[in-house]
């Protein structure tokens, strides 16, 4: 029953070796690990920032291919699918970003030298891709999620550049940068590849209990590993102490508001799955743009429990609406779990700058803006009333331009997923792994060799 | 099929939701993070205590949340509703842990100033619940779960003052304050809950082949994560270093000696992997009392057999036993898992005091408690002769105090639960996901846009 | 349906039972902890160590108990057997290599003093049994299982010491120590167990997409912790670093390669789940003989590639034809995962020798060998060309060593396996759970106490 795809067949392996083979090049000419240190002092500081930046590393990997992976197993007939591109994207998103990086920030200097802390980046970058596959998943190639991935991450690395270098936005979580940006582009592309019209609810597309028990665990996992997440790029100390300390502290808030909301609004008190497995880490998302600033607990508290109403209101109201009026595809609920917590995370930093500057004088201003990490120098700097307002202007308009920058992107990038090559998959083929993945069948097991005793065995297997 | 549960419906949303509520208003009023350390020595000094205590802290989260919560989905039907009460059980007993550390121990400074370290204990409060859980788990509604939480955490958190600040016993990992606290205040409650005499099997609980699997990659990943529960607390060098090799040792042997002790005791010589889900943990739990001592490796060893075996004869003798003579249903095995290898580990310590005291003279004993995380500072002058079979005194002392307490409180927390507006589920409902979880059924699927072609594929999937 | 298998029945606990006696009789003679240091200094020490060891040493082991035993849960009615052998025997092999490492190593010094590292280097042993039983699974019962393990570590230790030690072969990764070595043990004792001819295709062999997703899953967990099982025994700082990300590259390297490699080879395009499982493991077997030299990043990714397109095409080539030519059974294919990215990755390290030589002048030969962790220190002082040369020849010699020793050794072994009294199961009982674990049976589910309400309940549920 599958459809003459030749030409597009080849296109992914096509795509992907010709990539793999620039790839090669690049590195071969343009990169290079740091000198070696000669002194006993440097070996000393390398192996602290390996020990100080490797576990959150591995935490991240975690997160992003195992936690993320199995969250999207919810589609019961898709589990593979949704495991192996999420794998094969976040690899093909990393090198791209890996390249992207070098040829932009380090070129003038000759060599790129490649350490932990570039990996990071790119891994950021993929991440972004990642989220924003939630808004097509099922209905869409393989060859049309690494065209999206091709178009999205550069995309990112500039408005990224944009937001936190000229704007100065304090966002150590990535809130604005990745979730706000990823959401909409995605939620972009989704609306420029399905444009005709809202898409019947496909019979392969609902849930089984034992995919969402599946897409729970992944859940769990993602929570559980969010805190490092979100402190990786902290500075060492008091703040990224905080910053672990505030996302527990929301994540928390968000699961027990989760169960309180989900519960108020389905039928009979009971919970929805759905319900469960976004809204829990929502708290996680809107936490990053505050993480590390010295606000009271009690706002973290606040925040978790806010983002999870939105997500599980959004869930229950936003999504049928922006469906039926719209003709708007989300898949995975990706405004839901990104959008609406985002937005209230991005508002969040900017109450939170506005309050802290009122409770102190200015000499506390610094305490604000500890991280430094993704923090332009000249923050440091505005430390008036006047500097102040002026930030937490600088949140309001980090958030605008995330918006704007990624819808419009995402609109031209489904425009181009359209492109007939790509080989988006007929509706009747979607969700299904047999499209893309080759299973070994009952004919296929009983070869020329087989005994009469082994088809006897069989036969009465399948009975 | 659902019996109308409009009350108590109505009474886990708005339990949850108050207490949010009221964790709010105590985290606004009373609880800060601590100052910012302004001196760049003291940002070291953070920067270290979160590299040293965040990785254990992370693994225990993976041990609660995914390796307990998949441990705990061997009911086949089940597994949702497993992992989510859980999850919310975790969440709400650590909140409400910080609450009450936060009124008892802090109220005199005025403000609670929260950390790492406070969470970790408030993490350890939450484990009990998750622990008693395994006793009742199936056959109870999330609000007599949660209400088990409510009457389980602050006597918990007295009992263990009790043990550890009054009494002076040593034990670092928890096998007195945790385990035997846990497990007897879940057989209290269960008696008191199922008063009337033993259920009959109910044809969801038996585990299927699928639903084992689960199951046992959560005792793997529990398993795996075990050396940071026990030695998260310990004093860091010497006496870390021993309760992991100890802890590693005794799992190992656990791991073992449960095949064999399976293997002789099941017909044909089968495994049950009831018993590999249970047996090979016991280690874990007999450990924590004795991991830091100063005792031969080869003592961690025959303490990981021995518990495996007290464990594995528990399932296929005890078990049965205290189900026919006192008609107690204990769900999971708790008392196989938990309070046998904990009555061992218990034992284990009080001798091992006596032992070392022979061994070496008395300005040795100072290696017995190097810990210092849980001990009394009394405990170490204590180091005569006289001080070391008092402290072995102590130990059996604490045992007692902590069966005493957990059986009276858990019993009287059990009667609480039978009040109907907690809602049991009537027993043809229980052990079903369905009952708390709504699944999207197949008519609903088929909405008004549907299609003809639409439902002629649903058609063709039921078929 | 099952056969009479009462003599090795009770052959299982018999021989592990005597095995935990002699065990514990060792470790109370011979086994101490390390005398506890005095002083701060050395406090601080220790709990370095601790600290940067203990992270490595736990992702490590979720790597060896929870990914590799999912990983082998491919065959769908085997996963409980899968996992339970795997456990079984690491905790069994990682027990004996600690007794034969005392033994052998430490004996002249009256006392063995257990650390983590010698842990570490158990755990190492551990890995070549468990990748050998790779060629076997399925078709072998525990017993033969544990017969291999005890012939294998002990030559596992003998080669190992012999390659390091005597040849000073640079292997940080134990690309040749281990996967080389492991690889071919295992098709030797599958060759000689199961001379007669190949077998049939058994009707439980092939996958399920519910099993590959498991498999799948247990595949990301292996590949995200590699670089910590590559990195584990660098020298602190820069090498590690390296070697970090030297895996990492590679590793991605290879994950899209086998998207590419497996698109191509297998009709219309599609994937095969096997391929995915295993390539995308390759590039990590490959880099281990090379992670911590000074060579250019573009290395890692070029090697990451090739050992992908090697296992790829393995799997579709060679593995028919060594199974119709030499009628060798592979189950998992482990020559297309260990033993060909072994071969490669061995080669490479030769090459890089001889690169890094002419490229460099010999003072900075050192840079080659900063590990330390493996090598000989004779090494060091082979600074000339005819050094770099002669050390080529080492890792060349290596190799032959590493492929001789363990066919010869694995066909013995496999000779031995062979013994009735190990109980190989019929083939009609192959891959089967039930054979090795008691289920809880229908019949069993109502007993004497169930009432006629409960019968019903259960009769509606079998409907």
């Amino acid at each position: 029953a599958t459809l003459p795809f030749i030409w597009p067949r080849c296109l992914l392996p096509l795509f992907l070796g010709l990539f793999q083979g620039a790839l090669l090049l690049f590195f071969a000419f343009f990169v290079t690990y740091d000198e070696p240190s000669a002194q006993a002092e440097d070996t000393n500081l390398v192996a602290n920032q390996v020990y100080s930046t490797f576990p959150f590393f591995q935490d991240i990997q975690v997160m992003l291919v195992v936690g993320l992976g199995l969250l999207l197993t919810f589609l019961p007939h898709y589990g593979l699918s949704a495991l192996t591109h999420n794998f094969l994207l976040l690899n093909f998103s990393m090198q791209w970003a890996l390249v992207l990086q070098g040829l932009i920030h380090h070129f003038r200097h000759g060599h790129v030298h490649l350490d932990l802390h570039k990996l990071l980046i790119s891994e950021f970058a993929a991440v972004t891709v990642l989220i924003s596959v939630g808004a097509i998943l099922g209905r869409t190639s393989p060859c049309q999620l690494l065209a999206m991935a091709t178009c999205e991450v550069p995309v990112y690395l500039a408005s990224e550049w944009v937001i936190v270098n000229c704007l100065g936005v304090l966002d150590v979580g990535g809130t604005i940068t990745i979730h706000i940006f990823s959401c909409y582009f995605g939620l972009g592309v989704s609306k420029a590849l399905f444009w005709a019209g809202q898409k019947p609810l496909h019979p392969k597309e609902t849930p089984t209990p034992g995919s969402d028990l599946m897409s729970l665990v992944g859940m769990l996992i993602l929570w559980v590993f969010w805190p490092s997440f979100v402190a990786v790029l902290c500075q060492p100390g008091d703040a990224q102490h905080r910053a672990i300390l505030n996302t527990l502290l929301a994540m928390s808030a968000s699961a027990v508001t989760t169960v309180v909301a989900s519960s108020l609004l389905e039928r009979d008190g009971k919970l929805s799955p759905g319900h469960l497995q976004n809204g829990s880490l929502a708290g996680g998302v809107a936490i990053g743009a505050v993480a590390d600033m010295a606000m009271p607990p009690v706002a973290a508290l606040a925040l978790g429990s806010l983002s999870a109403v939105a997500c599980v209101l959004g869930f229950r109201f936003l999504s049928p609406l922006l469906g039926r009026k719209l003709a708007l595809q989300d898949q995975c609920g990706i405004h839901n779990l990104h959008g609406l917590p985002g937005i209230l995370g991005a508002a969040a930093s900017a109450v939170a700058i506005l309050v802290a500057s009122q409770d102190t004088s200015g000499s506390h201003f610094s305490q604000l803006s500890p991280a430094g990490g993704n923090a332009s120098e000249g923050v440091g700097e505005q430390q008036g009333d006047g500097g102040v307002s002026r930030q937490a202007l600088c949140q309001a308009a980090g958030l605008v331009v995330a918006i704007g920058v990624s819808l419009v992107a995402g609109l031209l990038t489904g425009a181009v997923l359209r492109l007939p090559c790509l080989a988006q998959p007929p509706e009747q083929l979607c969700f299904d792994d047999s499209l893309y993945f080759k299973f070994q069948e009952q004919a296929e097991r009983l070869g020329p060799g087989s005994t009469p005793e082994e088809r006897a065995l069989d036969l009465k297997e399948q009975v």
